[in-house]
Order: C-alpha cells, then sequence, then structure tokens
C-alpha cells in the first residue's frame, strides 16, 4: 500500500468530526481497553466512525478490543513458491496497510469504498495455521500448541471450511468500513496467497442498547457473561503468550494468543420451538437477565453460579448437563478461554432451516489447557450441544503486535 | 403474535434511554422524513437503537425512510390452499407483529434476540407478487402495473431467486432487531406461506460519517445523488399511487407504491481493475466527492449535470455512454424512481470472485413509465452496465399504510 500521497480521511470530516477524533484516539497499547471505554460513554456514539483502536501494541487488536457490529474472518493459502521471502513481504504489505486503514489514512488509487467514514474502531488481527510453516520452511518455529485440535463427536465438519496458512479477522463498526479493508488486504495478497475460505459476521450495533451489555446470540441467550476480564490478575497468563514464550510456544509468540475459530450452525427451529422453561434448564440462566437459576427468581447476570445449589425437590437448580455447570472454568481444572464471537446469517438451506449460528473465536495461551478441554467436555456433557452443529474448524497462532516500524509476524519471519 | 402481556422493550433500557426514545418517537404519517431527521442530529446517535420509525401512516414505512445498516429481503410464497382468507389471516399476523416489533414491543413468549436493544428504526415493508393474485383468488384485482417486465439482454436471472407471491422488506440499524424481526415474521407465517428467497444487506452504520452523506455502493461510488426529494412537488406523483388509484392501480393500491428488486452483483475484480480516470468516465462524475465531469475540477455533488459540456479538445465532458447521462430523468421522457437500495455480500464465487453487488430496489407509482423505460435505456447504452450482472428480478404491489386497527393490504383483501 503506498503511504505516500495519502490523504487523512478523517480530514474529510469536518472539523466537527476532526474534534471528535482527537479526543477520542486511544494512545498506547491499551487500545482495546479504551475502544470499550469509548463505547462506555453515551456521548462517543455521536462519533462511531473516528473511533481509532490502534494497529500498533503488545498485542494485536482485535482481541480484547470491545465488539465490532460486523466483521469478516478469511482463510488465505500460502502460493506455491512464495516461501518464506514471500510471506515476508505479504504480511508486511497486509500490516502496512491495516495501520494505514485502521488509523483513518487512505492511499492515491484506493477503491474509496470507505471514503467518507471514519475507522469506525477498525481492527485487523492476523495470524498463522499449522500448514503455513512447512510452506514457509519454518517447521522449526512450528508452535507446539498448534496441534491439530481433536476430534469432537458433534464435528460436522466441512474440509474447505477448516484449517488456512494465515487468518485474518476484520472487524468494524460499520459495514463498508469492514468491507473495503477486506478488499484492500485481498488485493495486497496479489499472487502470494489465495483465499481458502471467508465468513461474514455482526454483533451490535454501538448504542442499540442505552447502556453497553453482554452480547446475546441468535438463541437470544445472554453470550460471555463468564469471560474472564482483563482486570483479573490472572488474565494476561491465560489469554497471552509470556514473554519469554512457554512450553507450547515459541518466543517469536511472545505477546500473542491462539485463535480457535468454529463455525457453529444453530438448529434455531428446533431451539425456538423449545419451552422458555426448557431453554433456560438447557443454559442454567434465566434467558431475561442472565441470572443463574440456582438464584431462585432473584440475582444478575453476575450473581455467582451456585452449581450445588437444590430446589424444593432436592433436586440440582443447575442440572447436571446445563451449558453453564459444564463450561464453568471448575468443571475444567480451571481452563479459562475468552470468547469473543460474531453472529452469522448466510440466508436458509436447501432443507428451509436458517443457516445462521456463530462464528465462534476463543483466545487463550495455550488451546491444549483451554479451548481442549473446554469443548472435551462440552463435547460430552452439554445439554445446548444437541442443538449445534460445528461445520468448520480452525486454529491459528495469532502473534503479539507490531511495534512502531515492524509488522505482524517479523520476529518469526525473520528469524 | 400476542398482544397481551406485553412488556415494553424500551422500559429495559433505563431512564436515559426513556427520556431519549420519548424525545425521538417520530408522530403521524410522516415518519420517515422523520427519521431521516434523527440521522440529521448528531446527538440522537446516542440513541441509535430508541430510534422509532411509526408502522401506520399514509405510506408503509421502508420506502422514504433513511436508509437503514442492516436489511432483509424475503419472499414468500402462499401455501397451496390458503386462499384469500388464509392470505388475509396471515397479513393480519404479520402487521401486528411489524406494528409491535416496530414499536419496541415483545411478546412473552418471544425468542429474545432482540431483547437489551430499542427497535433502532426497525421497519417492515409488505408487498404481492404478480402471482399472489390468482392464488388467492383475486384476479381481477390484479393491478395492469404488475405486468412482467420485460426482458434486458444484461440479465443473468436465476429463476429460484426471482418473483414471489409476497414480500417482505425489513430495515433496522442493528443487526439483531433485523434477525429478530425475520424469525418473527417466518414464524408468524406458519403453513400459511413459504420461503422463496432472502437476501441479506446493509448500509452505513449511524454516525460511521460525521454528517449524513449520500451512502457509497461497493464500486466506491456515491450512489443515489439523483434520487428525487420528498419536498419536491412531484414526489408524491412519481412515487406513490394517488388515492383514487390510476391507469394500472386499482384503488386498493391507493397510497402504495411498486418496488423493484434486483440483485445486481459487481464484477469488482474488473471495476477495481480500472483506472480512477476510466471509473470517473463510465459513471460521469468524480468519485471522491460524485461532482459531474462537466464541472470541471470544481462542483459538488449537487452541481447540475450539463450533458452538452464539452471539454477543451471539443469532447463531451460527459460520455455519451456515461452512466449519469443515460439514466438521467431528461433522457428517459422524466422517469423518476426513488432508488432505495443494500449493499450485499455473501462471500466469494467458486470462480474466486466476490459474490458482491447492489440489492437495488427502486420506487414509483408506476414501473411503466419508472423504473421499464430507465432500464430499457441502461441495458442498450450504459458503459456501466459491463461491470454488473442481474441476477434476481423481482416486481411487487406495496399498498398504502395501515391506518390504526387496519392491517397492510386489509383493503386488496377483504374488498
Amino acid at each position: 500500500m503506498n503511504e505516500q500521497n495519502t490523504i487523512t480521511r478523517r480530514s474529510l470530516l469536518g472539523a466537527a468530526g476532526a474534534a471528535g477524533a482527537a479526543g477520542l484516539v486511544a494512545g498506547g497499547a491499551g487500545g482495546a481497553a479504551a475502544a470499550q471505554t469509548l463505547h462506555d460513554d453515551p456521548t462517543a456514539l455521536a462519533s462511531v466512525g473516528s473511533a481509532t483502536v490502534p494497529f500498533h501494541g503488545d498485542h494485536q487488536a482485535g482481541i480484547t478490543t470491545a465488539l465490532q457490529a460486523r466483521g469478516h474472518l478469511i482463510a488465505f493459502d500460502l502460493a506455491a513458491g512464495a516461501g518464506r521471502k514471500g510471506a515476508a513481504a505479504l504480511l508486511r504489505r497486509w500490516s502496512a496497510a491495516a495501520e494505514a486503514m485502521t488509523a483513518g489514512r487512505v492511499p492515491s488509487g484506493d477503491n474509496q469504498i470507505a471514503l467518507d467514514a471514519g475507522p469506525s474502531s477498525l481492527t485487523v488481527t492476523f495470524g498463522f495455521g499449522r500448514t503455513f510453516f512447512a510452506k514457509a520452511g519454518l517447521d522449526k518455529q512450528l508452535p507446539g500448541s498448534l496441534a491439530p485440535l481433536p476430534d469432537f463427536s458433534s464435528d460436522e465438519l466441512v474440509a474447505a471450511h477448516c484449517d488456512g496458512d494465515l487468518w485474518v479477522q476484520i472487524g468494524s463498526d460499520d459495514g463498508l468500513v469492514a468491507f473495503h479493508a477486506l478488499r484492500i488486504l485481498q488485493k495486497e495478497a496479489g499472487g502470494a496467497a489465495r483465499l481458502r475460505w471467508q465468513m461474514n459476521g455482526f454483533n451490535r450495533t454501538p448504542g442499540a442498547t442505552a447502556e453497553p451489555r453482554t452480547a446475546r446470540n441468535l438463541m437470544g441467550q445472554i453470550d460471555g457473561t463468564n469471560n474472564p476480564k482483563p482486570s483479573e490478575p490472572t488474565f494476561d497468563r491465560r489469554i497471552f503468550v509470556p514473554a519469554s514464550g512457554s512450553d507450547g510456544s515459541p518466543e517469536w509468540m511472545a505477546g500473542g494468543s491462539y485463535a480457535v475459530v468454529r463455525r457453529i450452525r444453530m438448529l434455531l427451529d428446533t431451539w425456538d420451538n423449545l419451552s422458555l422453561e426448557r431453554q433456560e434448564k438447557v443454559i442454567g440462566r434465566r434467558k431475561s437477565d442472565g441470572a443463574p437459576l440456582s438464584a431462585g427468581s432473584g440475582g444478575t447476570e453476575t450473581t455467582p453460579v451456585d452449581l450445588d445449589k437444590r430446589d424444593a425437590d432436592n433436586l440440582l437448580a443447575i442440572a447436571s448437563d446445563a451449558h453453564v455447570r459444564v463450561a464453568k472454568p471448575e468443571s475444567n481444572g480451571g481452563a479459562a478461554i475468552l470468547r469473543r464471537p460474531w453472529s452469522y446469517h448466510d440466508g436458509f438451506r436447501d432443507d428451509g432451516a436458517p443457516d445462521a449460528g456463530l462464528l465462534f473465536v476463543c483466545w487463550q495461551s495455550d488451546p491444549l489447557t483451554g479451548f481442549v478441554p473446554v469443548q472435551r467436555k462440552l463435547d460430552s456433557g452439554d445439554g445446548l450441544s444437541r442443538y449445534l452443529r460445528h461445520e468448520s474448524s480452525a486454529l491459528f497462532a495469532v502473534p503479539g503486535g507490531a511495534a512502531k516500524g515492524e509488522y505482524v509476524g517479523q520476529r518469526l519471519l525473520e528469524t
């Protein structure tokens, strides 16, 4: 991407937009937290467009960033012969393009789809799949944590929509800004990589709720209550690879994380036909406000779940196969993953059922102690899994954020 | 939809949301214009969720309503044996559900997908296709204006994605609110109608631009500059059927309009490879700001197009096959259509090209003097058509809005 001769997209927004932007640009590596704060401030919603999440930092953006309204998940395969040099040049181009777009700069020769709008909290996140390393001649750098995920009994995977050498996650609060980023990154891929699969997702639009709320999924459930919070002392250790690397992660993964991506179709016609009471028992929480069923008729979303609580008939208030029981960290040796999903809706299938559900993306410092044990338990014991079909699966090593002047993956590709 | 035992969704939003909503609810039949005003007011963006477009009025909502961020276009076919009675009961159920959801009410037993959010400018618009009338035993009420659209040379139509007995257009600024409305209306269809086709669209998110702007499409062009404005004296006559009906429209269509729906795939890879200069010549406008090329290096989007203007070399400033020349009302006997499109993006095709473009929806009091002559000229003379593929086509009679206590289509179904 030609960074010379650029215009500042925000300059097109006029004085009010520019002033808003100046106050809203989040500094430093804590961009994700800052974006969260923006959404917490109702006055900031007048400037959805000018909200900016910094590209540079210790971690890549798009991991702890507040959910955005539109997302694209795209896997590419490295072209034959591209090798490490081709991959390094590609990541350099991609990083430059992502840095420019997330800051609201538009190169000359741009297709102008995103013109008039600000970056709208645009983030671009890059990852490497297991198959990348041999193709790039980097077998020795393959993280042990990229070991293939085990098979799960509820999987109905379609190979063409699984895995991939390279992964890009794009998120923005504006659909045209997200589409623009997708087109630009695809163009920058040139002959070095070709599209393998692509999924489009969505979440709430900023301001659709009067105050920020835990998201609902297309089953109507509040989804993400138990997510670890960045303020918790164990958060970094659970989500990010430490600076020295770890058992499963070489040093080039310092500050990185692993993304598990699962396209989970929901059997919504079946689900919507269940009674509300039955749905709540499947989950273990009240649907309207997310309070655990162990809280009886009281409690709130944040009331601690009491797995031992029994009702008047001495039955477990939260059933033995309820989703919250099986998914709870205490049930999985303390495993904790950061769920950061998108809903998807691709019309309807030949059988008339909606082709819709969750683009489940979860983040952890090691999938072998994060997603894998959680999903093993869900796979065998979760009452919710009867209403879900896992149709795609992928695992990516997402390196730490690039420092200024660096590109994402440089510490891997230039070792 | 059970209207008893409802809760007001807005009551969940807390005092700030409720206050905002009270100030934002647009009264009377002019709801569309009011919604436009809401988007004009930057302070209103703090309450994207509570913005409301009235269901009742002279015209249905979703025609002159400001573009919403998310849309669903859905065609249904009437079930065999449903007949006029079944259709009347269906439109009654659909109208009741649409009225409740657009006002922010949630029925008990709801799937709760939209809970926590306000209606977010939700609109639901209903129409009847040509094939509806024989099935409902209403042949005598078939509008002449529903005559099949002519074939165009650039059509590559897929029959399964064309036409349909019934049409529903859903729009909202929030993706979950729009999906919720789709699910509820599909549920209310019950055995009376089944899904024929469905398309998902999007537009800018409110606040992504610092001030309201004419939309851009996925080619990056400003799209809709020449739209007739509700303030123009000829607007109503061109867009809506008069109170006494008209040549092509029975009296039950009073206050109604005709919607032409075309799924137009854009050959974006080809288009994006053209130089900016070439793209601008194809359109006849500057891409960055939409000024007509007849204005030289000056002008703005609203500068009148001068089709006779010649440049220093005595060549037409706006080429003979430029889109603005061929599409201009003066080139089509004064025909004017109200374009109200959505962008769409359904991933990529087997050939690697993006499956993306425009869900073109245009509105007019009579397609025979609106869309048909415009498209005839575009089909033969528009330089832009080389980069477009019309893959779906449908035409619907969209009756006037329902008065309070009435349902949409009642004047047709109870004649």
